[in-house]
């Protein structure tokens, strides 16, 4: 992808822009932090988006063009336009590798730059980075509850506009899908394509019978039967086998069925004796029709005898969460040439931002699982060879203590003074990566309803700094 | 925007047009309805995405790369690939106008093409109007339960994804809103652009009225300030109206504040009552903070003084039904030379299709405001003139008779054998044709909540024909 979207920003970004440049303030350097805070049912989230950021990042300049239609809407001063024709990315951003599992608070993304830099990308950052995180958070769910059952997404077309569908698309493959429907996200991403046939293919042959069988002549090794059309257990079934017995007897292995409607639990577990006595033990039931992860969860419930699910419209818009709100919140400015850490003080003490420059370790346990992590301030070291006490972000009296344990640094350069310096895995190292992610946490910690709460604790210097803060806030 | 989505299709339209093209069917004329059913509280839509549309079916090409991609992936066959290489949209395509109020299960486009001309599009088809549909009725929603104050879409970081940002931005305007804080879709759309300050631009300065005085400073005309950052009654305003003070002094009118956290429907009454004393009665009231039309209709009940409503997560995903469930269904096809109508049976009696080649009237009573929907056949002559009976499409028993009404037909050709004929309406034109629509309906259609159902009936001519063809297929 080779796409500007500069201009893809809010217009107060702008505005404050020009007033930094106004009061000289513009290569201030600042420090934000990109985290998200508990939503819905998301305890736990699959970091997403990473390579259309840098993309992003990479392409950030603006056109003649752009400079004249901000000058005619806003109205900026011609220093602050000139500006912003030689506008380049000179900061560092600090980023988790994509499809790393991170938790609610913890910076996912830290950009130290120029102020009013760091300040133009914000809208554009969020966007990218949590609609993909999102989607890949919720195609983790999903995939969860189908357990060793195959999910494809098949989402495009209740996608909230082609982004959505393609970039959805990859997310999923990120979350643990196994394929998608959407032909052009395979083409980008080099993602297994899936599919089968639509109603519209059976209705328009003269019968279902017709439809099979020439949809299996056609695709002799790939004949996945829609059975839904009209009646699934006394014609749509019944006509499949018809069209497989002919299959072998051509030397051919049927695929399977696929059911879009009705008591999928039930017809499932009808169709899996039906295929089973004809002698298609093998024969693949594919389902789908509004699925989600506890859709899934209650098939498997009650037995449903289903290999792959195709989820559509409630994992490519994770519907009943539509939007992870991630948020982009300082955390240091230079003031007089050094940084200053900076707070966001609230009446509930969860909305109040951790200050300072900071990273985040992740500490793994003697079995090698994720045992908590803990956000830190850059400027602290750690000796992880010695035991180490680790406390609860708001109740101090909740300690562990960790001894045996490893340390693993999350964020890692991706652009250092405007040079990237990240990695570029393919897709497909991303998703193994992501697995091994999950593999290497606890079951309890990442299951889809009432998980134990995974510690995100605040390292004992960027405790003291936010108590610090936090009396010099409540004093003025 | 000249962007090709023609690889934007799900695998299945394209594994059933290499089979079509091998049986030969390819080019039977098909009829494809586009509509959506009745889905949470959305009981009306205001079509959009037609430009969208229009763009995509315009730019349908494959390229030699596609075809090489298809080959290798999917194993079509070299006689189907020829036919991708030469591929151009020929058909016909009837829509209503982008503005236009429609309903549930009523045809909002009708495709009438080759066979797998009209399958190739139906993901993108469906993907590009459903999603910028549901936004635009979603901000008509917002709109409605702000009645005379102006909303702004302020969604960007939330959307998921830069598409869903931009056209979301666009749709919004649409239904009702009067500007977007998004640059891009500004630019591309020709919206105006809105925007105030950040807490960051707040924090970046050593006070509360350092920030506000250089904002003034540099914005003397435009002065709307951000009051929340430390404590909205005590700091905030009284800065703000400090600030206004120096530029009343200088001969400016300030323009007002933001609130964006706390109990908007109290501070916003206090912000009022302190402005008005202060002399700033004109001084605007902008909330921002996780609005929709419910807590808008709530904040209005309590009183609240807000002059401005910035709406973002919930009208940019349409937060609680981020997903419009826009269908495609086949209605005709070509048999033997002749069109034969086709329907889609389901157990539930509303999930039954509607069958034939069809197009919609709208019928307005003696006010001049609409009072019921009739979808019929094309085939089907009505006179207009004379008294009309239309009849409900389930229960026959609910007739209505028309007398001294009017009709006009809302589907319009927009593309005919693959040339575009429709209008190229500019976006403020378009978003004025949807206010007069809305004027169009008696306000209990309409509203948020509990809306009087709008009547949308079958013509005699097609519910005979869905009569016929049901007792066909439960024949079968």
């Amino acid at each position: 992808m080779n796409r500007n979207l500069t201009m893809m920003t809010d217009l107060y970004e702008l505005t404050m822009m020009n007033g930094y440049n106004d009061v000289g303030t513009e290569n201030k350097t600042a420090v934000f932090d990109v985290f998200f805070r508990p939503a819905g049912q998301i305890s736990y989230a699959i970091a997403a988006g990473q390579e259309q950021l840098v993309d992003y990042v990479k392409n950030l300049r603006f056109s003649e063009e752009d400079v004249r239609y901000l000058k005619r809407e806003a109205g900026f001063s011609d220093k602050f336009l000139d500006y912003l024709r030689n506008f380049k990315f000179t900061g560092t951003i600090y980023a988790v590798k994509e499809g790393t599992i991170v938790f609610p608070y913890e910076p996912i993304v830290v950009v130290k730059a120029p102020l009013s830099q760091a300040q133009l990308i914000e809208p554009a950052l969020l966007n990218i980075l949590c609609h993909e995180t999102l989607i890949a958070t919720k195609a983790s769910r999903v995939k969860m509850s189908a357990g060793d059952a195959a999910v494809s997404e098949f989402g495009l077309r209740r996608a909230q506009g082609p982004d959505a569908a393609v970039y959805g698309a990859r997310a999923s493959i990120i979350g643990g899908c196994s394929g998608t429907s959407n032909v052009l996200a395979g083409q980008m991403f080099d993602i297994p394509i899936k599919g089968t046939m639509a109603h519209s293919w059976v209705m328009s042959f003269p019968s279902e019978l017709d439809a099979f069988r020439k949809f299996a002549e056609i695709y002799p090794d790939n004949a996945l039967l829609l059975v839904d059309t009209y009646d699934t257990l006394r014609s749509g079934i019944p006509n499949a086998i018809k069209v497989f017995d002919e299959l072998k007897a051509k030397g051919h292995k049927p695929v399977g069925i696929r059911l879009d409607s009705g008591d999928l639990a039930y017809l499932s577990k009808k169709a899996r004796k039906m295929l089973d006595a004809a002698g298609y033990p093998d024969a693949t039931i594919f389902a789908t029709c509004d699925l989600d992860e506890y859709v899934i969860s209650s098939l498997k419930e009650q037995g449903a005898q289903i290999d792959v699910y195709g989820v559509g419209t409630r994992l490519i818009t994770s519907f009943n969460m539509p939007s992870l709100g991630g948020v982009y919140k300082l955390a240091e400015i230079e003031e007089n040439g050094k940084p200053v850490p900076k707070i966001k003080i609230s009446n509930t003490h969860e909305k109040i931002t951790n200050p300072g420059f900071k990273t985040v370790y992740r500490l793994y346990d003697r079995d090698g699982k994720a045992a908590a992590d803990l956000i830190a301030l850059r400027s602290e070291k750690f000796n992880f060879k010695e035991p180490l006490v680790i406390t609860h972000p708001t109740m101090r009296w909740k300690k562990t203590v960790l001894e045996g344990y490893s340390a693993r640094e999350l964020l890692e350069p991706m652009f250092v003074d405007g040079r990237f310096v990240g990695e570029t895995p393919s897709l497909k190292e991303i998703s193994e990566y992501a697995l091994s992610e999950k593999n290497s946490f606890w079951a309890e910690h990442l299951r889809n309803d009432n998980p134990q709460i995974y510690k995100v604790d605040l390292s004992d210097g960027l405790y003291e700094l936010k108590e610090k803060l936090i009396a010099e806030a409540v004093k003025n």
